[in-house]
């Protein structure tokens, strides 16, 4: 068997190839609370304005404001309190000359008034109180339409649905809401070295890693994921394997056999399935020869298996097609600029990724390898939140450079910040 | 009824505070699969080194590095291959003068072999092949105990498990984890002026929608959140949900009512369970009177009915805490810096926290205001994912400064990077 031959190509056009293909889900509708993490798959369009009604921001009392011209400390103006209304309620008196409605937060104003007086400038006594200060036209009113108007679109199609999307949608009456469907993920770990997480360890054996991992970086993208089991090197029960899961899922994920090594059978696997290779070989360490394939509308991701490797291929490459699958705007990785804080001299031709710890240190972001850091090296991994993302063909880096850092988790810190 | 007079506190005082309880969740164990962001109760020690025997990082050829000596293009030095073996097999041969074994990624290196030479190294014939430059010892192994040695804490007590937390676990066999249990969250939004989300619309009356957010915050961080029925002002009542709600939560939350007017009863429920109260006013906009108690070893979070102000509440003071309760090392937001893109003029006594959305540029971190900013505001919420926090007592903001950002979502961007 001879070597094949790879071309590498740039880590940017590789994403762009990805995310290119015309590979997206339907649409469909779901309930409200199971919405979150959802595509929108149309524009929200505001049927009313918000606020639907003028209101008060604050307790207090709803009065004229052309009542309080020449209010001061020695000049106190009486109000006579004529009603009294909760949130939710609407009073049926108009405010007349020198008359307020007593109002809660949220309430509407009343007829006939046009400022609110906070509690806390007042004087009260028996269903009367006095002011100290002139009012304008409006105070304290938070007005018909000043965050939105009917017709505004408040959230759009393509957008992720947050937990403040969840809020808009709940506003305007959405029980159920238009999104693209979720892609669902197989997982197929190969290798004749490897054992189940519970198996007795064996010379030459380890156990799989790579394939819970997976299912956990599925699990952190709110997907559904199914663990097919681990693929002896074996041609042509793997065929088989991939093919089976391809019927029951939209992306498909092998992890192992992507060599060019006798028993790397990922390109026969393709070959069989009749599959469009997008590539086979990045510009990148680690994780050179990870493989992006898409057949019969599906996506098929072959990771190193070397778990460093892998998990760099997940975030560069799954993440973006699972995206782009769900009729996202937003597909790229979420990148911040920081300071390195130890020396990296490893010089490579090819755009380096490592396994970091990004942290703001109270004045700057920071950021530091996450430990020891080759393509097959699993405990950085777990101590990393993002990776250093190291361009090729330069000398390497020094302590105090500033790098691009992609964020692979939003983390809380250890350390508290100050207010 | 006398506006009841209340000091504030300052925000991390009030993160503080709340973290400071000891209100903690005890120690359960979990299926592997079912792990993922859960906090480890115990270190995890490595039962024996990673690598566990020296391998092969590539496809090659184990030989003995001293019979490379003189190697170079004009001196090829011949290796007969005396053995064949994939990943996860061993060879029960040993590597003598010139011999070698055709070795995989993964591979153990056989007995007498101290170097792999890749297979893009060699001129392969039959059953033998030729190299042309000198190997050290040890040269292309991944050598036994070079990334972790036994006896090492690989994972530590209070760490959030990760996908890459979850690669570690596999390799060290556990099939179950020992975590922390999560904490279960109830929701009860409170206000008479409050629709459900498929309700018709009536006048001086809005549909909750801090309610379905909080659910959708708590999705966000992976626990379980039952919603209660919106509650009427109504004392009696509110404090029998109250309670009802502590009976199978460990924290609630209530939304509205955290106010000083006539119908905010919060104060009233919080005697009635004879919680202790932890701070009731926080020198914040919005949500200054976002209130936070305890009773019974459980969370009460008094968040304002306001969604921005009920949405920075939740991110300021629930997160940690629910952090904190799991065992968490790491509590506190993730906080980075990033240069403000227009001006913020509005000076405030208090800390001021801003929806926004935070982006790299390509060159650097910005952020921006994402909408109308009120405290009611709610569709500037779902186009955040970030909040600016001001520091009261400043006259504004220009374009240009640099300011703290807290991030609250992990997103991707619209905008592709470059590498």
């Amino acid at each position: 068997m001879t070597v094949e031959k790879r071309n590498p190509i740039s880590v940017s056009s590789a994403i762009e190839r990805v995310v290119n293909q015309n590979i997206v889900m339907t649409q469909t509708t779901v309930a409200l609370h199971e919405s979150i993490n959802h595509i929108l798959a149309e524009d929200i369009v505001a049927t009313y304005d918000i606020p639907r009604f003028n209101k008060s921001p604050y307790d207090g009392f709803a009065i004229r404001s052309q009542d309080t011209v020449g209010a001061n400390g020695d000049h106190r103006i009486k109000f006579n309190v004529i009603d009294h209304i909760g949130a939710g309620s609407v009073s049926e008196k108009t405010v007349g000359e020198f008359e307020a409605v007593r109002i809660m937060t949220g309430a509407s104003i009343p007829e006939g008034a046009d400022a609110v007086v906070m509690l806390e400038q007042t004087v009260e006594s028996n269903q009367s109180f006095t002011l100290r200060k002139p009012f304008e036209a409006n105070e304290n009113i938070s007005l018909k339409g000043e965050e939105t108007r009917e017709g505004d679109i408040v959230l759009q199609k393509g957008q992720q649905i947050n937990p403040g999307a969840i809020a808009v949608l709940a506003t305007y009456g959405y029980g159920e809401v238009p999104v693209f469907k979720k892609p669902t993920i197989a997982v197929i770990a190969t290798g004749s070295e490897l054992l189940d997480v519970t198996d007795n360890l064996q010379a030459g054996k380890i156990r799989n890693s790579n394939g819970p991992m997976i299912v956990a970086l599925a699990q952190k993208l709110d997907l559904k994921v199914e663990s097919y089991k681990i693929q002896q090197d074996d041609l042509k029960s793997s065929i088989q394997a991939v093919k089976e899961a391809m019927s029951y899922h939209d992306i498909v994920i092998t992890t192992g056999g992507v060599s060019v090594g006798d028993f790397d059978y990922l390109p026969e696997i393709y070959a069989a399935i009749e599959a469009e290779v997008l590539f086979n070989k990045i510009a990148m360490r680690p994780g050179s020869v990870t493989t992006v394939a898409v057949a019969d509308g599906k996506y098929l991701f072959g990771l190193s298996g070397n778990p460093s490797a892998c998990f760099t291929g997940f975030e560069l490459y799954v993440k973006p097609a699972v995206q782009h699958m769900m009729g996202a705007k937003a597909i790229y990785p979420q990148v911040v600029r920081a300071t390195l804080m130890e020396d990296f001299k490893k010089p490579n031709p090819f755009t380096r990724f490592i396994r970091a710890r990004a942290t703001f240190n109270g004045k700057e972001m920071t950021v530091v390898p996450s430990g020891f850091n080759k393509s097959g090296a699993v405990v950085a991994i777990a101590h990393s939140n993002a990776m250093i993302m190291l361009p090729g063909g330069t000398r390497g880096y020094k302590k105090g450079y500033t790098v691009n850092v992609l964020l692979t988790e939003s983390q809380s810190y250890e350390m508290e910040w100050q207010l």
